[in-house]
């Protein structure tokens, strides 16, 4: 009997663990909201991940529970582990990559750098906040956002005012001055073993990542540790299980803050599946089922992954791939529109100025 | 809309179909005969390769179709091209990796080179072809066999009495005194383009593929021609679309002799899927649907796949990949039964004895 791994969303990142779970022989089944998702093929319920009825229907007989995104609510997490269910990553993990503000809260008791921030109640909170921090701050709805929903860069509290009449607290954190922003994957299996990347370069458009170089160009070996350190202590004392995003600033001043956290495989991982010995999809299977975890190697000096966000149409395909035959393609079986993930291209190389030609190159024609 | 590719057969083969088209965004159909076969996953309907009414349903609104195996009836094959379906391999090529016969009649027609052989029809036939041979001969089935199936070294015609009793002719050959077995995989695509792997070392343990190393250790130059001449001649000649597969003796002599034909992927190019840039199966869908094809640069000095042969039990699984993690291992979801193919490993690297017994340490836990 093949392991079984379940996983709530039917998205492109439960879409992305088909390939390895084909091959590592491990039995896939995804409950998605709606029939077409990206992760189709192993759809095996239509249901709600905010219904304990349906996913305690989906969790049956499955080994393991993962995610393809955060919005299970914990209610229904806390029904899973009740019914006797192995959840991985656990909901105590979770919360942290559910909720920004108590994310903010646990990273500063544990002394791990952060931005300054506060949680800020009302419009008179947030313009202290803005006073005390050069009339400049991000204000950040706790839960639900992504991709640069629910952030705002704001000048004064009256910009967010639709946010506060929702009653809700709000996280406000100061404007970083930025050189750039990285981020250090991870992945660790509940018996304790951790497995790290390279950590990457990861450039964003509009919130939105464009693409990643990995590993992150001219890093020093004290940033590379700092990375490794932050990332590492993260997934240990927060518990995580499977894989660990930590989206992290480089400070102008040579500092790293933790910008946002994923628990789950993330944007900046996705070269990972044909720039390293083990995919990050691979790794998450792996981890959450508890199995030794796989090495990390590079395959080559550089790899660039560029997101494919908006268009395809098939009649480019021929085209594109012609132009650039080593460039290895990936698309999500989802609707495009514009400014949607629809896939990424990945390129692999020894001269990094290449292999951003050819991955640019490649997602041209589909954007 | 991606393009649609529907899979003939429902094993392995098209189990190994199901990642790479997952990354490409190709959306992938399987006829399986039963339920839970190795390609479940990507099964859209149940029925028989031989009925024409169960392939032509399942070929409605699909863009080409093509093969797990070859045992789909020439009838069948021509009805789909009667109803306007593309078919790759199409039926004119297909018939030689169908018939044992057909195939050493052309392939010596075209000058290529093959063992001795005849068509014998009788107890007499086959003893004039045994006395001409040294009293030995290698007999064929002309279809339907596969893994050792349907071929026997006789020293005399009475061993193969229950096959004349069929009243079909058979297919005899001279037993070719060879230093080894050897593969070439190609792939063509139908408007003309056709890549080639290197030529792999294929050890057979009772009739079976038991590890394929790439590419053959100490292979010459003039060897390493021959190899991809002969592949490219039956490639184009027999005009064959997707992979081929050229399995060729290595005579004690110094000449190559083709063995058999397969025109699908093939156990000999598995380690493809982590060693080359492009696998078989990638590079399969590519050409059935006439896309450019892809680099098949291998990724490492030395892959070796090992089947796995037999046994797989879930226990054994952690063990098995703690031991060797950087191998990569493949299950087909199969039950498991003495002798019969249930996965295979592949390891890469620089120096091949070490590579070897990493391979054979891998699989080892599961035979």
């Amino acid at each position: 009997m093949p392991p079984i791994v379940g996983v709530i969303g039917g998205g492109q990142l439960a879409r992305m663990m088909i390939p390895p779970a084909i091959e590592l022989g491990i039995e896939l089944r995804v409950l998605a909201e709606n029939a077409g998702e990206s992760a189709a093929m192993a759809v095996t319920q239509l249901g709600s991940p905010r219904s304990i009825e349906d996913v305690l229907r989906f969790a049956r007989g499955v080994d393991v529970i993962t995610f393809d995104h955060e919005h299970v609510p914990q209610e229904v997490l806390a029904a899973l582990i009740e019914a006797g269910v192995r959840v991985n990553p656990g909901p105590g993990a979770l919360l942290y990559a559910q909720d920004k503000l108590l994310m903010r809260q646990k990273l500063s008791e544990l002394g791990l750098p952060v931005p300054d921030w506060a949680t800020v109640q009302s419009a008179a909170d947030l313009e202290a906040f803005l006073a005390a921090h050069g009339g400049r701050a991000v204000v950040k709805t706790p839960r639900g956002g992504y991709d640069g929903k629910g952030v705002r860069v704001i000048g004064e509290a009256g910009e967010v005012a639709d946010w506060f009449d929702a009653g809700e607290p709000l996280l406000a954190e100061e404007l970083v001055s930025f050189r750039r922003e990285l981020s250090q994957l991870a992945a660790r299996r509940p018996s304790g073993e951790v497995a790290l990347w390279p950590v990457v370069e990861s450039i964003q458009l509009d919130g939105v990542c464009a693409e990643v170089i990995a590993p992150a160009p001219e890093a020093s070996q004290k940033l590379i540790d700092m990375a490794a350190g932050i990332a590492t202590a993260i997934a240990v004392e927060l518990g995580v299980t499977g894989v660990l995003a930590v989206e992290l600033f480089e400070t102008t001043d040579d500092r790293l803050l933790v910008n946002e956290l994923a628990m789950r495989p993330h944007n900046s991982g996705h070269w990972s599946i044909d720039g390293s010995a083990t995919s990050q999809f691979e790794q998450h299977l792996r981890a959450v089922l508890d199995l030794p975890l796989g090495p990390t190697t590079a395959r080559d000096a550089w790899s660039v992954m560029v997101n494919v966000l908006g268009g395809t149409t098939e009649d480019r395909y021929p085209t594109a791939l012609a132009g650039q035959p080593g460039v290895k393609y990936h698309f999500y079986g989802k609707q495009p529109r514009p400014g949607r993930k629809v896939g990424h291209v990945t390129a692999g190389g020894d001269d990094l100025e290449t292999v951003v030609l050819a991955a640019r190159s490649a997602a041209a024609p589909f954007n």
